[in-house]
């Protein structure tokens, strides 16, 4: 294993990959498309079209791209059509959890756009239930991306084998999505968990449906056995903590999401991470509860922001939530050390811990619409 | 074929294919038990309790069942493991929708206790955004059911032919249940959608899960024939059409949830079916005012609902949905007569077509929880 190229690492052929998986979507969507059958079921045009904008604004494809990592690392080698729409698949679903968590988190705005339900809810503006049908519409069309992702995957003309082995696969990263979400609900606004529930919380809800889940996937259909699903585990868990953290840090101390707006939203959740936990805990009792009140209170402004910010860096949190996605990432590329892997694979793994735990920069955010560096 | 049997009928051996379901269902929530491993997430044990009090208080269980006919229909025999599989995976899926539909529709009571929302909301007393901790965990639970109810599928032992079509038939009745969903959702309070609409909605979210889809993946793992699934579907649609129509009526004219208490929810909620549709299209100007008024009014109390159902009788609206059930439940009869089936099978199907629709007394609402009669 060597160390990654210099200058900006991006994964081998990502254009390609990126092209094609959008390709499958949309041929997915093209087929489901109204007035395709006097006795199918018309699918609303505003849900299909809402639908279009959470998946077509040219996301990154991390999920895909990782799962095509995967294939590569248990020796598969090209790019076979099953490949592509399991990696569609798993962006499908990543747009699921998406379209769900802006109704639970009543979003405002997804990649600058209105949020699912925000959009639905518009389209009734005369309508005293518009927020409840907006809800109710986005809930639903979650629930099609859910069907629609496992569509993806049981058409994907996989084997018997491979389709039981991408079952298992998909199986773990759907509970664990939902008990990362739970467990990030009920927290939200509690102020005092410990550092270990911060962190499970960040497993279960990103890294394992981010990092493992589509390596696991990608490793299984090219047939790999327990042991490289161990190893590529031991890698993709702590970088998936570490990409959680990262995005955890940006979204308090990111750069303005529009010139003169610094993010407010992630204070205003008053959702528990490792970076409040750890301030609460190392404040003095007045700043402690000075910190208690600005976290989560959904009036918080500018001042009240920096304020925050600042109590976030006084207490140490911050640098030491950087110092952690250090370690993690080092222990991700130790992992690699100990897998045996085709020859490339390790630098390409090797790329995504670095690749997605830079912090000095804008991370590659899960609903981020920009493309990877050039 | 014969007429019905005199006496109630009940589906054959329904008291096994309840307790074999029931047991499959058990069984898949204590392997996903909270402790269950080390690495594994702790699935939440609130969520899984939850979601247990939906699956167990003994539902009539008619999709498994419905499942079962199907199977026979096609040639099936015995009751193999993979059969019950499928039929709690059904028994799921109707569990998820129940799920997402309480939220969407903000019910308070399912089977006489707390909807999910409002149970999950109930454990955070103290806090200001208890509703939506309760909404967005009800969401997640609903999620869960949806995966679930795919694993238990997918994990069935079908044999990939098995798999493939049973595929098409969850792919179908997912999608339907989701339009039909949705256009319930936006037409409800709207008032003047046309017949043509009111029954295309009764089609899609009920007609196609409740008994065509439930059919199809019976007759699919027999290895029915495209021809055996459209005679099915000429029988299951009109069928489902029907029981809908029923628990329309039901909803607005059937006995009281608990003595004295009217049934009020159905008409709250304002949802546009047939009955409302007729009614408003027959009524004089000042009664069709005036039922507008009434219809989707969430203030409507005992005196408003009285001259709600009375408006109803008048305009004739009852009494031709009546008509249109005995319609239906007779085009579903006449469609058992065109089908090639096995011995027993067609008086199975007209067994089912009288039983699901039975006006003159409680019919078998989705979400009821008493036994079918004896």
């Amino acid at each position: 294993m060597g160390d990654p190229a210099p200058g900006p690492w991006r994964p081998p052929d990502a254009h390609g990959v990126r092209e094609e998986v959008e390709a499958r979507l949309r041929s997915l969507l093209a087929s489901r498309a109204p007035h395709r059958g006097v006795h199918e079921p018309t699918l609303p045009p505003d849900l299909l079209q809402v639908l279009a904008g959470y998946l077509f604004p040219g996301g990154k494809r991390l999920r895909p791209l990782l799962c095509v990592t995967g294939w590569r690392a248990a020796g598969g080698r090209g790019r076979p059509g099953e490949l592509t729409a399991c990696a569609a698949a798993l962006e499908m679903f990543h747009t699921f959890t998406l379209l769900h968590d802006d109704v639970m988190d009543d979003s405002v705005l997804r990649r600058g756009r209105p949020t699912a339900h925000r959009a639905l809810a518009a389209l009734h503006p005369g309508r005293p239930d518009a927020d409840r049908l907006g809800a109710g519409g986005a809930i639903l069309l979650g629930d099609l991306a859910l069907a629609w992702s496992d569509r993806l995957l049981r058409t994907a003309g996989l084997t018997a084998r491979q389709l039981r082995a991408a079952g298992t696969v998909v199986d773990a990263m759907r509970e664990a999505t939902v008990c990362g979400q739970y467990a990030d609900l009920v927290t939200a606004g509690v102020g005092a968990i410990n550092e270990r529930r911060a962190m499970a919380i960040a497993r279960d809800k990103t890294a394992k449906y981010t990092v493992e889940g589509p390596l696991h996937l990608g490793a299984v259909l090219a047939g790999a056995d327990t042991a490289l699903l161990r190893h590529l585990s031991a890698f993709a868990l702590p970088l998936g903590e570490a990409f959680q953290l990262c995005d955890d840090l940006y979204g308090v101390f990111g750069e303005p999401v529009r010139a003169g707006e610094a993010p407010l939203d992630d204070l205003r959740d008053g959702k528990c991470t490792l970076l409040t936990v750890l301030a609460l805990r190392r404040a003095g009792p007045a700043d402690r509860d000075r910190l208690l009140h600005l976290l989560g209170n959904r009036d918080l402004d500018d001042a009240g922001a920096a304020e925050a910010r600042r109590l976030l860096e006084v207490t140490g949190a911050r640098r030491l939530v950087e110092q952690r996605i250090t370690e993690l990432r080092e222990r991700a590329r130790a992992a690699v050390l100990h897998a045996a892997l085709p020859p490339g694979t390790a630098a390409e793994l090797v790329g995504w811990a670095d690749h997605l735990t830079t912090t000095h920069r804008r991370p590659q955010r899960e609903d981020d619409d920009q493309e990877l560096p050039p």
